[in-house]
């Protein structure tokens, strides 16, 4: 039976791979890339790229955001990992980012875990640390609490001085809204570690962006 | 005038470097080296002794825990960093997991950038990615918030289905009461990739280890 390997390969920058993400997707048979759209790119096949072997075999799986057509896609992927594993291949899933931070990678895992299959899960550069290195901006300091989530939760911030909004595409007014309401300074990063990374201060200026790899870090003045 | 990297090395796993941090520490002409104890053993320096050239020059700096002599230790080592800035060499300061998250760097940074000089941030992996990683443990999942906090700030968890903390070294018997009174379950993680490195799930089994690096990860009934 083969083994799974779930890479997190980082947040944008090719650089920002770990020597032991490397090494997992040059040893494996097959590598399992998320596409966000149907049809469309993988940005984790773009961060990885360099490092797969010409004779690795590709998988593209396309990932929909939620509801119940995510759920069927994430066992038609599990199905056809497992296919792999059988024929005794290793087999890479990467994920952007850290695996165990909001990915579909937990989702996929519990299908292999439950069929019996050996894992192991390579820990990748969060989306949110690059951001705070490409800004300049510390996320926690002290002896402080550090609170990461998604913008559709915002009801959870009470009054912690450091904040992490992930998912902020479409609703960046909304976002931007309440934090100046709340009396929280913040910066806005796009594409951080891409063509197009952007660093983002004022309000006019975020409200004009439309980037679904986004994110903004607040501090509570 | 020579310009400062804060470098995130990672947790403790030799190959969780980055390329980006390898390269910058294979291209300065000094690395700073924090230490926890004074005369004491670099952790930082253990993680990236291999790829530090032999005529690379290493300021091994003691940072006590908080304090008076902190701040004092900090502006010694900035007047030390300064030095090199000032003969034109580049300085790579390395700090454990990432830069941005409860580090000294965070500090130090202040000073570099008051006295203007130019710096770059090379994001690592954090602590509690790599420990998520180890014990096969999700961090955060679907739209939940993530709670990140040190052992001594326990009064700011509410009901945070997910809930990391760090600094537990001295008070793991207070933190798991608390965990258990208010209903998680927990994971207790020490010397992630390092010499050692345990996974433990049991109070009884957590509550004979004495390990500075040492973090519990809890989730919600």
């Amino acid at each position: 039976m083969g083994k799974l390997y779930g890479v997190g390969v980082g947040p944008g920058d090719k650089e920002l791979l770990t020597i032991k993400a490397i090494k997992v997707i040059e040893k494996c048979d097959v590598v399992v890339v998320p596409s966000a759209m149907a049809g469309g790119k993988s940005i984790a096949y773009e961060i990885a790229e360099d490092y797969i072997k010409k004779d690795t075999e590709i998988l593209i799986k396309h990932f929909p955001m939620g509801g119940e057509e995510q759920e069927e896609k994430i066992y038609e992927a599990f199905k056809s990992i497992e296919e792999k594993l059988k024929q005794g291949k290793d087999v890479a899933f990467l994920t952007i980012g850290d695996p165990f931070v909001y990915s579909t990678y937990i989702y996929l895992l519990k299908y292999i875990e439950e069929h019996g299959y050996e894992t192991e899960t390579i820990p990748g550069i969060t989306s949110f640390c690059a951001c705070a290195s490409l800004a300049n901006q510390p996320l926690v300091i002290g002896d402080e609490p550090l609170l990461i989530l998604p913008a559709s939760r915002l009801d959870s911030i009470k009054d912690e001085k450091y904040v992490v909004i992930m998912k902020v595409y479409k609703v960046e007014k909304q976002v931007i809204d309440f934090l100046e309401h709340k009396g929280y300074d913040y910066i806005y990063i796009k594409r951080a570690g891409r063509e197009g990374q952007k660093v983002l201060k004022h309000k006019e200026d975020i409200l004009k962006e439309k980037e679904y790899m986004s994110i903004i870090i607040a501090t509570k003045r």
